[in-house]
C-alpha cells in the first residue's frame, strides 16, 4: 500500500529540531481541524446508527415488509404457503392468506392508516394496513407509498366488510395486511396509466385523436395509438384481459365442437413457393436464394387434404394479407379459423355444421365467459348479441337480401356485391325481421367469388357460396368448391382476371383433384372479427394482442 | 334450309329429254351407292340400338351401378339413407348399409365374380360382387374394373366371414355389394401408388435414393422426395393418416392439460418490425414500403404477455427458421407449442408443469391414440416409448450428464454444448440407467443459452435453463427468463455476439420489464419432433403435411 504523501512530509520531518514554519503551523492547524471533523462525523454516524438500530428495534414489523431480492431461484425451499387465487376469497373468510398481486394504487390516509388496491387476474381487492402495537408506522408508510404496478407478495386476513366496496371487483371482503413485500418494483412514472386503458376509446376510428377530453369528463381519453405503443401496460387493463380470455375461449370452443364432429386439426404451410389465387395482396419473402410468399389463406391446402381423404379438417393459424386497408376491421395479420369437409349430397350439410358451430360458440360464451363478456360490453355500452328464439339461423338467399335492401331504399343491381354500409344496413333489416344478430347469406353471384367456387345449378350467374354475418359484418366466407380438375381448370381460365391452372402456384392444387376427390365445402372465419362483433368493439385492433396493419409492425 | 347442290343438279335436270351423259350416269351411280350405304348404316344403328335396348332390358342391375353426375348440389332431396362409418360395421351385421369410400383396388375373378377393396378413413374392408338372377354380369364387370382411388357410394350387405380377411383392417366382415356408383373417377395411371406410400422409407436420410429395391423385396421402395412431390396421394396412406391424427391429438392434449391449469391460448405476431435475438436465421419480408421479418419464435411476445400479467399463456403457431440445415430433424417452418408462466418461488415449479404435461400427453397417446400409434410403429418396426415406472421424470443436471458421457468414453469439457451424437448417446445411457425415453437436462452452461436466460445462483457459468429429450433428441428448450430490465440489458450487452438492448427489435421487449413483471419461466416444444420421436420415425418431414426445408417450398 502506497503511503499518503502528506503524512510523509509532516511526520517524516517531526524528529528534527528546527522550529515549525508558518506553513507548517497552518498545516498542523488544518490537520487538527480535519481530525476533529472526522471525529465529529464518526460520532454523527454512530449516533445515526444507534438511532436506526433503536428505530429498527422499535419497528416491530421490520420482518414483515420490504423489498425482496431478485428471484433467482437460489434455494428451492418451498415455503409451502399456498398462494391463494383471489377468486376463492369467499372460502377464506377470517383466514390468513398469502398471494401474489400487483398494485393498482396505494395511498396513506394518515401516519397510522394506508390503503392499497391490489389486483390479481380479473379480480381487484382493497387492502388496508393500520398501525398498532403489532404493526409499525414505518410499515404503514412503506405500504402507502409502494409504486403503482409493482408486483407484491402479500399476507393478510380476509375480513368481511359492512358496506360493499365500490372501487374493487371483490365487494364483500377486504384484506387486513400482515406482511407486504415488493417482489418487483415498478419504475415511475408509468408511460400509460392502466386506469386510463380501462376506459373506452375516444372514437371508433383509428384512434388518431389521442388524449381527447370528452365534455363533462375530467380525464383525457387516451387514444388507440398511445395504447398500442404501450401495449404491455395497456393489456393489463381488465377490459383487455377479458377480451383475450374470450378470444382464447373462442379457439377452444371451435376445436371442442369440431373435434367431437370428427375434424382433424391440421397445420398447412405459411411459406409458399409461388403466389396462388392471382398473386395480389401477397407478402413477398426472401427464401435462401429464391423468392417465396406468405399464405393468404389455407384454402388450397385444406382442399388438398380433402383430396388426401382427410374427410374433415380444421386449422387455427395466422393469415397474411398485404392489403393497404386502413380501416377499423382490417389487419395485415389475423387468425383464421378454417374448416373444410366432404359432404354427402348437398353443400347445405356443411352450412348446417357452420351454423351449429357458431350457435354452440355463442351459447357457451354466454355461459362460460359471461363475466368477461359483461365486463367488456358494460365498458363499451354494447347491446346483447341477439340470437333467434327459434334456434334456427336465418339463411337468406343473396337475391332475397338484395330485395330487402331495395325495399328499404338502397339502389343496387341483382348481381352487385354489397358495400360495407349496405351489409350493415342488411344486418339491421335482418335483426328487425328475424330477431337475430347472426345469419347467413347464401348463393352469392359467381362473378364476385373465387374461381374455385362451384357454380350454382339453378342459375349460371350464381354460385354455391355463402357468407356469415354478426351485427351486419362479415365474419366468414365459404362455399362448395369444385372437386373436378377439368371444371376447375376451365373456371380458372374464365375467371377475371384469368388464372393459369398450370401455373407454379396452381398446378399441384388442380392436379390433386384428378385422383378422386369427394365433393366438399368449407369456410374461413376471422377470429378477431368474431371477438370484435361479439363484444361490439369499435376497432379490430383491440382484438389482436400486437396488431399489424400497413402502418404498424411494432411493438 | 339451303337445298343441297348435288340434288338440285340431278333432280332438276330429270324432266328434260336429253340422254344422260357419262358423268351424269357416274353421278347417279354414286348417289345410289351413297343412299344404299346410308340405309345400311341406319339399319346397323337400329340393330345396335335394339341390341343395346335388349341388353339393357336383360341388365337387371342397370339402376344399381354407373357413374354419378358431378355433385353440384342441384336438388337438396336428402335420400335420408344414413351414410355409415365403417368403424361401426360390427353393429350392422346382416344389415344393408350405404357408405362413401374409395377404391384400394378392384379385380375380376371371373365373369361372374369380382372383389373390390374399399377404404374409408383408417378402415379398409373387402367387398364382393357376384352375378345372380338379381345382379347382372355387366355390373360385376363394371365393379371389377373401377379405377383405383375413385370415390364411390356403395350399398351392400354386411356379412360375417369364416376366415379372417388378411388384406383388410376389418377382418371379420365383408360387404356383399348391392349398388356401386362412382362419384368421382380417378385418372389412370396414378403418379404414385398409395400402396407404396404405406411402406417404410428406404433410408433414414433425405430420401434421395428414390426407388431403391431392398434385397428379397420385389417392389421398389419409393423414396421421400417422390412421396413429397406427390404428397396428396402419399398422404392417403393409412400410416400417414395415423401420423396426422396423432399430431392433431398432441395439439388437443397440450391445450386440454394447460387449459385446466389456467393457461390462456394466445396468438403473437409472426411479422416483426425488426429482427430480434441478433438477427441471424431470420426470413426477410417486403412489408409495403419497408422491410419486416418472420418470427423465429414467440419468445419475446410471450414474455411481454407475462409482463402484461397474463400469468400463464400458451401458443400453437408456426415458427420460421432461415437455417440452411438439411438434416432429418430440421424444418424451415414448423409448429411451436409454446408456454410461459409466472412462478412463485423457483423455476422448477415450471419444469414440473412441463414434465406433467408431457407425461399426460404420452399417457393419453397410449390410450386415446393407441390404434394409430401401433399402426405407425409396426410399419416402422419401432420399439415402444419407455416411461419411468416410478412416474418421476429423470431430471439430470447438465454437469451430471457430462459426467455420464465421460464415463462412457466421450471426450468433452464441463461447459461444452452437446453434439447431436452425444445427445443420442446420453439418451441411451439415461434409458439404461433410469428406464425412461423421456428426461430433462437442467442447469445448462450460460454461454450456450440466449441472453435473456437467468444466470444460475450456484455457478456463474451455469444458468436456470433446461432442455427436454425424447429418445435422446431435443424436443423442448426452456428457462427461467430475466424479469429485471437492468439485468437483462446488461446480460444482452455481455452476450456473444452483443445485443443492443435499445435496438429496434429489443427496446420494447426490455422496457416491458420496467413496470413490475413477476418471475417467470417457460419452454417451446417442436410439435413435429414430439410426433417424430414418439413414433420413432426416421425423418421429421414425415410429420409435416407439406414440409418446408431449404430445398423445398412446394407443393
Amino acid at each position: 500500500m502506497a503511503e499518503p504523501p502528506a503524512a510523509a512530509s509532516s511526520a517524516g520531518d517531526a524528529g528534527q529540531a528546527e522550529p515549525p514554519s508558518k506553513n507548517a503551523l497552518k498545516k498542523a492547524q488544518k490537520e487538527k481541524e480535519k481530525a476533529e471533523k472526522k471525529a465529529a462525523a464518526k460520532a454523527r454516524e454512530l449516533a445515526e446508527r444507534q438511532k436506526k438500530e433503536a428505530a429498527d428495534a422499535e419497528d416491530v414489523s421490520k420482518d414483515s415488509y420490504g423489498e425482496l431480492p431478485l428471484t433467482g431461484s437460489k434455494d428451492f425451499k418451498p415455503t409451502n404457503t399456498p398462494r391463494v387465487d383471489l377468486s376463492t376469497i369467499a372460502d377464506n373468510e377470517d383466514k390468513e392468506i398469502t398471494f401474489r398481486c400487483w398494485v393498482e394504487n396505494a395511498r396513506s390516509q394518515s401516519a397510522k392508516l394506508a390503503f392499497v388496491n391490489l389486483r390479481q387476474g380479473l379480480n381487484t381487492v382493497q387492502a388496508v394496513v393500520a398501525a398498532s402495537e403489532k404493526l409499525s408506522k414505518q410499515m404503514v408508510k412503506f405500504c402507502g407509498t409502494v409504486s403503482t404496478e409493482s408486483t407484491l407478495v402479500v399476507t393478510g386476513l380476509v375480513k368481511r366488510v359492512k358496506e360493499p366496496i365500490k372501487s374493487a371487483t371483490i365487494k364483500d371482503f377486504e384484506i387486513h395486511i400482515l406482511k407486504l413485500f415488493i417482489e418487483v418494483k415498478a419504475e415511475v412514472p408509468l408511460p400509460l396509466q392502466v386506469e386510463d386503458a380501462e376506459r373506452p376509446l375516444p372514437d371508433t376510428g383509428l384512434g388518431d385523436e389521442d388524449e381527447k377530453v370528452i365534455e363533462g369528463d375530467a380525464r383525457p381519453l387516451v387514444g388507440l395509438n398511445t395504447r398500442l405503443n404501450n401495449r404491455t401496460l395497456d393489456l393489463r387493463a381488465k377490459v383487455n384481459h377479458a377480451i383475450f380470455v374470450i378470444k382464447s375461449g373462442v379457439c377452444g370452443l371451435f376445436q371442442e365442437f369440431l373435434s367431437k364432429q370428427g375434424f382433424t386439426l391440421v397445420q398447412t404451410p405459411k411459406i409458399l413457393g409461388a403466389a396462388s389465387e392471382g398473386g395480389a395482396n401477397v407478402f413477398e419473402l426472401k427464401y435462401f436464394d429464391r423468392l417465396a410468399y406468405l399464405a393468404q389463406s389455407p384454402q388450397f391446402y385444406k382442399q388438398m387434404l380433402i383430396a388426401s381423404r382427410f374427410q374433415r379438417v380444421m386449422e387455427i393459424g395466422p393469415v397474411f394479407r398485404a392489403e393497404n386497408s386502413n380501416t377499423a376491421r382490417h389487419l395485415t395479420e389475423f387468425t383464421g379459423l378454417d374448416l373444410e369437409m366432404e359432404f354427402q349430397e348437398h353443400y347445405h350439410e356443411v352450412m348446417g355444421v357452420l351454423e351449429d358451430l357458431m350457435l354452440f360458440i355463442f351459447k357457451e360464451l354466454n355461459t362460460r365467459y359471461k363475466k368477461e363478456t359483461d365486463l367488456v360490453r358494460s365498458a363499451y355500452h354494447v347491446e346483447e348479441f341477439k340470437l333467434p328464439e327459434s334456434g334456427k339461423v336465418p339463411r337468406i338467399p343473396f337475391q332475397e337480401g338484395i330485395k330487402m335492401l331495395r325495399e328499404a331504399g338502397e339502389e343496387l343491381n341483382d348481381y352487385d356485391d354489397l358495400s360495407t354500409p349496405q351489409e350493415k344496413h342488411l344486418g339491421r333489416l335482418v335483426l328487425s325481421k328475424y330477431g337475430s344478430d347472426f345469419y347467413t347469406l347464401d348463393q352469392f353471384p359467381l362473378a364476385i367469388r373465387p374461381a374455385y367456387t362451384m357454380p350454382s345449378p339453378h342459375n349460371a350467374l350464381l354460385s354455391n357460396s355463402y357468407d356469415m354475418f354478426m351485427r351486419g359484418q362479415e365474419i366468414c366466407s365459404g362455399a362448395q368448391r369444385i372437386h373436378d380438375a377439368e371444371l376447375l381448370a376451365s373456371q380458372m381460365r374464365k375467371h377475371d382476371p384469368p388464372i393459369d391452372p398450370n401455373g407454379a402456384g396452381t398446378k399441384d392444387y388442380v392436379d390433386s383433384f384428378r385422383y378422386g376427390c369427394p365433393p366438399h365445402a368449407g369456410g374461413g372465419f376471422g377470429l378477431e372479427r368474431i371477438v370484435q362483433f361479439w363484444l361490439g368493439l369499435p376497432n379490430i385492433r383491440m382484438c389482436s394482442l400486437f396488431p399489424r396493419d400497413p402502418q404498424r409492425v411494432t411493438p
